[in-house]
């Protein structure tokens, strides 16, 4: 523990930095918040990595910025082809050295029982990565895979804080994703997800009676004003499509939080 | 873990495979997804092994690919003899060497307390049945059953994936079920079954007024559209009937995802 | 594992066996599968072991086929009086050989809290009784007895399913009730009984405003149709008596599935 | 284990035995089952006390039985002085032998955090106590105290299925009392101690709007008719008063069960 | 385990001690019982501080009779601090030798991990001092936190009923207050505080549509009649003030129990 | 334990001690209890951090009382950064020595498994910037980082417990937040932080038909009166907004509590 009156002298305001998703920077009031970590939760099926690799490929696309894509899960092949359909085309930002996918799913080949993984290993392939590539995005999907890993939910907080460092300290903004098991109820899997990270969006895709509808809402921004309401989206041909319903009172919102 | 540019050059986009089961085509906009692992979840009683037993049953006659059935709960005769009412006559393809049903269901005589089992054996048996039939198609039902075998839900779930990223290896789609144990609420009985894999389907058998109701819901399909909301569903002499009560939106459906 | 090719060519269909119980032939189309498993589950009071020992009964007395009964929590003199005021002489069976009672509830007594007790014992006893009065149903009542024995589900998952393997290589119908703790919720108590069963029917007893209503569902029956919904029930002078009230739809039934 | 046929030849059919508690005999259609156990379930305060040490004073006093009464958990001065006000004088039955009050509540100053308690020691009294009055009715109050001896569920459900054979055994009639947590929901507290009795009774105490109602359900009595109905029930001057609101149905009973 | 024969001859009839709390003896129809155990549950700032130190304010100062206050969690300076306001002089009464404040709350410095804690040190403690005021009542606030000491909540029972044995043997009428985490469902943190004690009272305070609503019921009260119902109270200037909302309904209680 | 009756003989009556936000004093009838500890609990994006931090800014800008906060989760820079859009300089304090901000984030790259952690550590740091600033109020945000070095909630009770007593002992005014899972239901993440507070305050931010509602509501305040309902609030641009709707009742409650 230490006083923190000297280093902090020169504070630089928040920063929001744009994701291109339509009518994501509406309901955000700018977009993700730069240098920051954001956690993206859902069920199975919600969109998580949909909205991540939106963002992912926008950014890239749109704004001009590298990122790197971190896959516990899914093999990056999966990933180039989840969105092809959508007309991303990933394989030509990769062969153009502005994106890099980092398969970390292959690590479940090796894990043991025993109880004592790190994420240093990962953390310093990322750290490699966004310096090769000058990256200011990283995508880290999923954070449920790391349940393989971790028997004690404590140890597993502290790693899940102590990446959120890292990732501080590389001044990347990122987006986590991680997974819950119902629409409704606690926030996460594991209880502290969201406590650990800076900005919070919570995916739904919720059955209500025996139709499905889509919802996003930002449920919490440290350190900034937003939209909080559940706004519901659709997937459409070219991605995600964030209905701001609540347009009308976008006016009113200059003056006051919701 | 390691970096993916080189190896995914060339990307082969998502193709579709018709099932055959009446009305699935219309409700996942053309079938399951070509060499990939769909998820069948259900209670008991639901239909999971109607279901992956029509849809094998149509795909070696309908559609003439060769497949793998894998029990670990029941017994092949038992299979073979609960779809003999429907008029499928699984001892015939079995003779003519387009179907192979290996028993995993042996194995509960000889497991052991201590829990260091894993999935290779199997895995190996499938390997060979599928390069000996050039089999497309492999049912593995069900995933309870590995209630058995694990203790730690985290050795469970990385078995799992691995399961399904060797059956990715051998390129065959694959259909899996896996139990619950209430009809809404948590989607599986483990809790990550449906992170793990790929496209996930859910069946109903739901008692509304002392009526039971049976419904299909396509609950994921990574990298595509599909319909997402639940169906009814009958079960008539020659098999699974889905209504495709949603069919005025179909139209719509060609524009935007639901 | 072993290919299932060979040994099921000639496959027998399934068939149905009539129980006499009032009601039940119309809502099972037919009755209990021959030479299979089928659970009942149902919270205290609600008249598994009434059905059990009235489908024994009826069997015995109107069927012709002789049957063995094995308790485990009750004493065999308690089975027996629990039916006397409804007219069925089971002392009467006895003696004629026709009926065998195994009293299970003795082995409490014995039993260790070192957890690596099995049903061979009473499997082979059962074998026994079957093979002298060429017995063609047994009921086992209830596993929720088997609560004692096992401290790991896993084990008494495992040997439930190898119980139902052993009474099924005896060629016997067989019916065996198990406990569940609230009338609605999950199904059985251990969270696996009906998945490991080839026929679950559920017997219900329910508290609604102040007046309690019997009712029986057919929760599943693999391999064949039947109505799927809860029927109500009265304990009559002579037994059970199913009110069919959807009769009206059983015309209907003949060509669909509900 | 063993064949059960010759020592049951002569089936004594149930009797039942009045308990005087106003009301109880209409709605369990003539009493208490003789010679057997009856559970009786509650919240505390729900009147499972008050009911059990009615039914033992009215034995006494108004069919000249005597008994013996357990305490597990209050003093006997108390169980005494509980009842004073309602005029049922147990010293007096105490002196005229025909009262034995058994204090199991000192057990707990001796007992060690060792789990391998057995119920042997009370048992054997009661045996003694029994023979001396030559007692036809026990009551044990309450089950809830064994909480401390047992840590394992599967242990203590054997110990109590033991209690009741050995209650049989002496032929006595038995009342046992056994905690609830909560009005609705699973019916005791570990969840098995309704399946291991013959009879089951349970008193509730609820709050509906601010105000309490109590209520009596025979929630199962193994081997014969009854109302299962749920019958409010007032604790009056005199004792317990249950209102037979259902006395209309009561003709219509004689022919059928509800 | 004793005959309980002899020793309680003399029944000393159960007598009623009152509180001084505005309303409480028309909801309880005379006070507390004398020379028995009282437990106040309800959930953080419900109120079990403040009823269990005004019921000791009045009855020192109304009654004439000394107390003692043993507090677990709150410091003594805190706990006559709190009621300043409320015009109790609670200093006064300790320099006049008619109450003692035992602080148990500094017991939590020396406490260590293994669980062998018992609570024979307190209740020397409090006798010592019921010994030398004369005191006739006794306040221990609150059993939550023995959370600490007891990691057996089988031991934690036993210890507790083994208090109340001992406080009844010390002769006092005891007020012991402990905790619960929501305002309905199971009464107790531990889930049998309430059947350890002989009258069990609830605190609620209420979130009703944004608006808070603080009740009282006597929940039981072993061997009298009371009334049962929720009644509102609120905190006035000089105390508690319960509403005796059903007072209309007193005339009809006189003669019977709701 | 000891006796209490010397040291406490002059009471100091509880006094309370506003915060600037606006509305609190209206809410709380006049601000935190001086030299006590106030529990803030919330769900995460709740509004613990921005509550707390707008309480230590406006203490020390309007009141002109120094001020000392600890973060156990977030780095004192984001502190900082998350309240400059607000337009709260928490800089110019800092360099005005008014301010210290201790970061006991940094602790959890040192915490091990075994589970011996201690918060004395923590402690003494603020004590020694209490001293040094002569700070009268102290903020620590959050207990729920506590997750990771406790294992054993006895064990972290008793910290808090001590903790509270370290506070109350250098006789500052203090807020610690702690973390919750769901907006209703148990207060508090482990249980128990609740009774271990003197004050008790619940931030909510609801979903109410697809609508964010932010409310306020003091949970607990011993030893005086306040508003007990719960107020909606906003975050307008100079910081939180309690809106009084109650103002109304406001007279009315200056002669009782709600
Ligand atoms: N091209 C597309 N067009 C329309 N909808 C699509 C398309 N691709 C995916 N979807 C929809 O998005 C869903 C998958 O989203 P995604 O893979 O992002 O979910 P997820 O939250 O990451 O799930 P998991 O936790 O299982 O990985 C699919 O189930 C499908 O409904
Ligand atoms: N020939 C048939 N005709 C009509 N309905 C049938 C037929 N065969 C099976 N069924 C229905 O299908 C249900 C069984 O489906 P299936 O065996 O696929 O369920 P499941 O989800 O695999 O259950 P489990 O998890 O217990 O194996 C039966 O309960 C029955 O209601
Ligand atoms: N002769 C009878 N006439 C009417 N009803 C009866 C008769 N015998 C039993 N019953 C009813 O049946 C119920 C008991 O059924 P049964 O013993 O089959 O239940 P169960 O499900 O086996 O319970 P448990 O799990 O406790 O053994 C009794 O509670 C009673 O209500
Ligand atoms: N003489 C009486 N007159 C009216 N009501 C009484 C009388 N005696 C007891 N009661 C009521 O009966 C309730 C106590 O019943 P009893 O002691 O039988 O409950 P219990 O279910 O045994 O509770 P526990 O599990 O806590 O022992 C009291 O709370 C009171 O409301
Ligand atoms: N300047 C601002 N203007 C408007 N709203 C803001 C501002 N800063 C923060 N907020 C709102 O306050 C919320 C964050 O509050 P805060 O960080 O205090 O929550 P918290 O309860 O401490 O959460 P956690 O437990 O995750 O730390 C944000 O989600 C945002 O909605
Ligand atoms: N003088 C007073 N005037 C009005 N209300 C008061 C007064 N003192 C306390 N209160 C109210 O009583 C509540 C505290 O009650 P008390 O301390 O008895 O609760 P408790 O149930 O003991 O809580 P805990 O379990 O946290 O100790 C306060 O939250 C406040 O609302
Ligand atoms: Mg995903
Ligand atoms: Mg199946
Ligand atoms: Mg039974
Ligand atoms: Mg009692
Ligand atoms: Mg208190
Ligand atoms: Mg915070």
């Amino acid at each position: 523990m230490s006083h923190a009156t000297p280093d902090i002298a020169p504070t630089e305001p928040l920063r929001r930095i744009p994701t291109g998703v339509r009518g994501f920077e509406h309901i955000s009031l700018g977009g993700l918040d730069q240098g920051r970590t954001t956690l993206v939760v859902g069920t199975s099926g919600s969109g998580k990595t949909l909205f991540a690799t939106e963002v992912l490929y926008r950014t890239i696309v749109e704004q001009g910025r590298n990122a790197v894509f971190v896959t516990f899960e899914e093999r990056p092949g999966d990933v180039v082809r989840n969105v092809h359909r959508l007309g991303w085309d990933l394989p030509a930002l990769l062969r153009d050295g502005r994106l890099v996918i980092l398969d970390a799913s292959m690590d479940r080949a090796f894990v043991e029982e025993a109880g004592d993984y790190d994420l240093s290993g990962i953390v310093s392939q990322v750290g490699h990565a966004v310096a090769e590539l000058g990256a200011e995005l990283v995508v880290i999907d999923s954070l449920g895979a790391l349940f393989y890993q971790f028997q004690n939910p404590a140890i597993l907080r502290r790693e899940i804080a102590r990446l959120c460092d890292n990732l501080r300290e590389m001044r990347v903004t990122s987006l986590l994703t991680a997974e819950r098991l119902e629409e409704y109820g606690p926030i996460s899997r594991f209880g502290f997800e969201e406590f650990v990270s800076d900005c919070c969006i919570v995916l739904r895709h919720q059955l209500v009676e025996e139709k499905v509808r889509r919802t996003i809402q930002i449920y919490k921004l440290r350190g900034d004003r937003h939209y909080k309401d559940e706004f519901p989206f659709t997937i459409e041909r070219e991605g995600i499509c964030i209905l701001p319903l609540a347009a009308a009172e976008l006016t009113q919102a200059s003056s006051t939080d919701r």
